[in-house]
């Protein structure tokens, strides 16, 4: 098997970027430390010391369904790691775009310089020392399930136990991303994003492709 | 220390629901097999049995920086799964709107079943037999760096080795998200979402809340 030898390769293409109509799709390498998707945006939450602390981030996933284990990586010193690590439970909390100046606010200060207890108005649920944000539609406490050393992140995994929300976020007893309306973080550029619109149904628009 | 002696409960809040002006925004419980975020979307590719396959999967971010290692999760049953176990290599490519039935398509039906090798132009790239797509405007060659076994999936974690694109999606040198069109999964509802407007400068609009 050698795919280089039928399919078109990268060298091929770049070959036929002297054929100016060509050009505009040649394909080119690129600087491998790119991150080029949206990522969906958190706010972390743990006791620290004693204080509720909030931390964003942007590398974070579902990584099990069942059960619902979510991964999230973030640097070894943050502040709110510590509280992770000492309470093995914390909480994940989704922000609307309402609170993107606030979301954006706990992703730059850390909680070493800068007090984050009452940057929004903290409520608890059956995990007891975990704090989560009032004004988020979506709420969930965690317990760690495992924690994987990365070279410069520490990823945590763990398990949703308990999640909260509103009956104004809900439509017919489920969650509407139209009254939650979520937002995303796009880089290169370093911005947030809001959602557009639906542009088709999962597991449904792809059977036309079926033979 | 008590959290809940001084702050909203959520049984405060339950309690607080027979005033009717405020259970519009009382805290519920629900179901905490929700993931209500919003997903990037990808199709990563393997060789599997001498031919390109390729796995539409949403459970993905980036997990360190420097390294350059991604995350996805995947049921550990996947065809694909089998060729990145063999090979130690895989492709992660970004579809843009325009490939949204085609990538759903790579989401419904297993390799096993279904022969996806022609659904998509493919190209190879440095690593050799890593199947890319040629028609996606950002692809990337990954090779193994951890696979995690989770109790349903398999965590995937790779390090990107080489990445491609094309000069008709970048701004200015950089990938700019409004060519290259990402397109976003939304649960409940099973949906693809396009991405909506900037709404922020990350690092930048948050600074407003510092004292």
């Amino acid at each position: 098997m050698n795919p280089l030898a039928d399919k078109s390769s990268l060298k091929g293409a770049v070959r036929s970027s002297n054929t100016s109509e060509l050009q505009d799709m040649t394909k080119i390498e690129i600087n491998p430390g790119v991150a080029p998707f949206p990522k969906p945006i958190i706010l972390v939450g743990a006791m620290v010391e004693g204080n509720p602390n909030f931390i964003t981030i942007a590398w974070f996933n579902r990584m099990n369904g069942t059960p619902n284990i979510w991964g999230l990586a973030m640097g070894k010193k943050h502040y709110t790691l510590e509280g992770i690590r000492k309470n093995g439970k914390f909480s994940v909390n989704f922000p609307s775009v309402e609170l993107v100046e606030k979301t954006d606010f706990c992703g730059i200060y850390s909680g070493r310089e800068v007090d984050k207890s009452n940057t929004f108005e903290v409520f608890y649920g059956e995990l007891g020392d975990v704090p989560m944000i009032k004004e988020c539609p979506v709420t969930a406490e965690c317990s760690v399930h495992e924690i994987i050393e990365l070279p410069k992140t520490a990823l945590v995994l763990g398990e949703v136990r308990h999640a909260y929300s509103e009956e104004r976020f809900m439509t017919d007893g489920a969650l509407d991303a139209r009254k939650t309306r979520p937002f995303v973080f796009i880089r290169p550029g370093d911005q947030y994003w809001s959602l557009g619109d639906a542009i088709g149904d999962a597991w449904s628009i792809g059977k036309v492709h079926k033979e």
